[in-house]
């Protein structure tokens, strides 16, 4: 009735409004909003009742993708159009024990297939990947854009931390949603990922989406969810993405802390390694070559990945990404090289029986308090304690046998850790009937051909 | 299984957290919440997320208690108890042309009653008690408490603005909210209206809730929510409370502007004054009274109140409180003194009917373009101008016969408020046979004795 209002600029109230009715957001006030907080025009107090009405109220699929495409867009987008191959990465919502990262991308590379990966910092109870490669003396993960592209072009794949020109408006996002109650939106996480990972300059994209006692997503249906949203939201922007919901129930492999994943890295690299961590690396090694062009299937995807390993030619990739990143040799060849922590302590168990399950978080909590990740923001990591496990779920197991072996180098951490860890095994009587399998589902591009574990 | 933390301080992410999950939250959380950020210990962005997940989870009775007992005590509560009798306000949520507050203050105070009212400024299309106060030449509504005293032992009320030492939480969430989204909230509203209120040391209140097209509440079930939620926590807080709920589905009385409105209150204080305004006097009236101990029965209280009328000494004690609070008695004595606009304009009607319906809103907003509000908070408000409606609901009309007059000094002010004024008006061919009531539903303390209309 009343005379249509004259155009307006952008108004942040506005917007903040319409989402806490309920109202769909259009592309265009999402972009004003991401790119006027970017610029700092709209205030932190504005944003983050705008971030709470997107916690509280969700995200259509369209909204997502506008909310990524904007983040994505505050900052560089690389072209690495001039590198040959397909550019693949893969992603992982974060675990204990996960360090698939530093075999897969070696692995890709050594496949013909380009991987530009940017990773990030443990989070919580979970392990990170530059912490993990920070324990090779020398490596480093704060290379300028120019040098990533340098060792991407020599050899394949290359493994650095967030650089500043790459979607600011995540990392300013990012640390308000830290602090007002607003990280646990499955599509704010995965606007954050997508955002980072899309601007990568990649044509495809793997995520490992966890789910159990050591995920952040401990249910499936959780972790389905957000696998499918990504999925949606990679597709929309015209990605091939794959999902695979991945068993985090108890720790992947059995070492924990950081210079001691790097030894089960090199061990898988050399063929052998524990059983869960070279299956779930071969799964998604598979993925990465189809999705990257040079596998026709992810069967075949998995035995040239097999192959590669068998052949030493994924480890001489590693090897060499590590001497361009300034890694020393010496520690790859030689992993009694790596850090390594004064004192060890084991961890017997109380009675015999079989391990009926873990309480992952607490494992990766326990190595969170030895000081291999941050209670606090401004901690550093410490690279050489950590835990190896030396029994999984259904293990059989005597009284006073070592279910772990704690390494570390502070006596009052370790009893810390240890209370930890004497709580996080549950043992049985009877064996364990159930199994749970290490890939949980497929979700995305092709997905039937992958749904096999 | 872990131990327990050791007993921490208040961290506001906590109970953000907590609000968003839609667990309640405990007394002490709220009042360290309110607490800190009034003393600037929590940001703006937390508190402005927390609100939010107020908005959209809603509030406990408890909860809304505590946020009104802790927003109340952040500031001074006045002690009121070296004065004689009961002390009684009234508060509205707000309409156009609701002028009720300058005949009910003076009102009760000739029969006893002790009314120490603090008052706000116009809001959106709702005029505002102190703007119309101010239309009186030399009315100072920004009294230090000591003189607020003084007048109220003088003359048995006093009408005074919010002053920096009443609930200075509520300011700086009011400030907050406005700019976030989060001012439609009851229980935030609640909290609002009531810790100022109760911050006057007042034995008892009648709230005048609002409901139809000039209401900030358009629906009634959403006033009598609100009524509902402010007489419980009054109570809660040892109060007598009445909120009435009543109509503005058209402006109340047929003034609307600031000078005008108190020419109207000049008009009901000598008996006369639009039939409306003058029954809504008399039924707020009777239940200050009798909340105030001066008489038996609300009934009782409204023929009281009808006899302080006639009388004449209401008029006497409106006239005393004008000139204990600066204001010229020649503008009250003779009302063509009081400022007046330079042009008039009527507002003929399009065609011949009844008039079915009002959109208030409108009508008000109309008044704000002429500047008797306003648009930006820095705006000055213009006492002349306003709008003096000839027609109400359901009153036969002729074509060309004025619906309105616009009293003006700008003319393109006066063009732009003309555009809203003429789609305010629906005329229906046949005679209107519903009549909306005065008083919709009476809630709270001894309501079955009041609800009559």
């Amino acid at each position: 009735m009343s005379p249509a209002p004259a155009l307006t600029s952008f108004r942040a109230i506005d917007v903040i409004r319409k989402k806490r009715d309920g109202i769909e957001l259009s592309r265009g006030e999402i972009e004003s909003l991401v790119s006027s907080y970017t610029h700092g025009d709209v205030p932190d107090y504005q944003v983050s009742a705008w971030l709470m009405a997107v916690v509280l109220r969700g995200m259509t699929r369209g909204e997502t993708a506008a909310l990524t495409d904007a983040m994505l867009r505050s900052g560089e987008v690389l072209d690495l159009s001039a590198l040959s191959g397909k550019k693949v990465d893969k992603h992982s919502t974060g675990g204990v024990g996960d360090k698939t990262s530093l075999v897969l991308a070696p692995l890709a590379a050594a496949a013909g297939v380009t991987v530009p990966m940017i990773s990030g910092r443990g989070l919580g109870h979970t392990g990170g990947t530059l912490d993990k490669l920070e324990a090779i003396p020398g490596f480093n993960v704060n290379l300028p854009v120019a040098e990533f592209r340098r060792v991407l072009a020599a050899c394949g794949c290359c493994m650095i931390g967030q650089t500043a020109e790459i979607a600011p408006a995540d990392r300013k996002l990012y640390a308000l949603r830290d602090v007002t109650g607003t990280v646990e939106s499955p599509y704010l996480i995965c606007a954050s990922i997508m955002s980072k990972k899309l601007a990568e300059g990649i044509d495809a994209l793997v995520l490992d989406v966890k789910t159990g006692s050591g995920a952040f997503m401990k249910k499936e249906e959780d972790a389905v969810f957000l696998a499918e949203l990504m999925v949606e939201t990679g597709e929309r922007m015209g990605k091939q993405v794959v999902a695979l919901i991945t068993d985090m129930d108890q720790p992947l492999g059995c070492m924990v802390g950081n210079a001691l994943e790097v030894v089960e890295v090199i061990e898988v690299l050399h063929g052998g390694g524990p059983d869960d961590l070279r299956q779930l690396c071969l799964e998604l090694g598979g993925w990465m070559l189809h999705l990257g062009g040079v596998a026709n299937t992810v069967e075949d995807g998995k035995k040239q990945s097999e192959k590669l390993i068998a052949s030493g030619k994924a480890f001489d990739k590693f090897r060499r990404m590590v001497e361009l990143q300034g890694g020393d040799l010496r520690a790859i060849d030689d992993p009694k090289k790596l850090p390594k922590a004064q004192h060890t302590m084991t961890l017997p168990s109380p009675k015999t029986g079989y391990i009926a399950s873990m309480q992952a978080e607490q494992i990766g909590t326990a190595c969170v308090i030895l000081g291999g990740g941050r209670e606090r923001k401004e901690d550093s990591v410490d690279p050489a304690v950590g835990i190896v496990l030396h029994k999984k779920i259904r293990d059989a197991v005597s009284a006073g046998e070592p279910l772990a072996t704690i390494h570390y180098n502070a006596e009052s951490r370790a009893a810390r850790a240890r209370q930890r860890l004497e709580q996080s095994f549950q043992i049985a009587a009877a064996p364990i009937r159930e199994k749970r399998p290490l890939i949980h589902r497929v979700i995305g591009h092709e997905a039937e051909s992958g749904a096999k574990n």
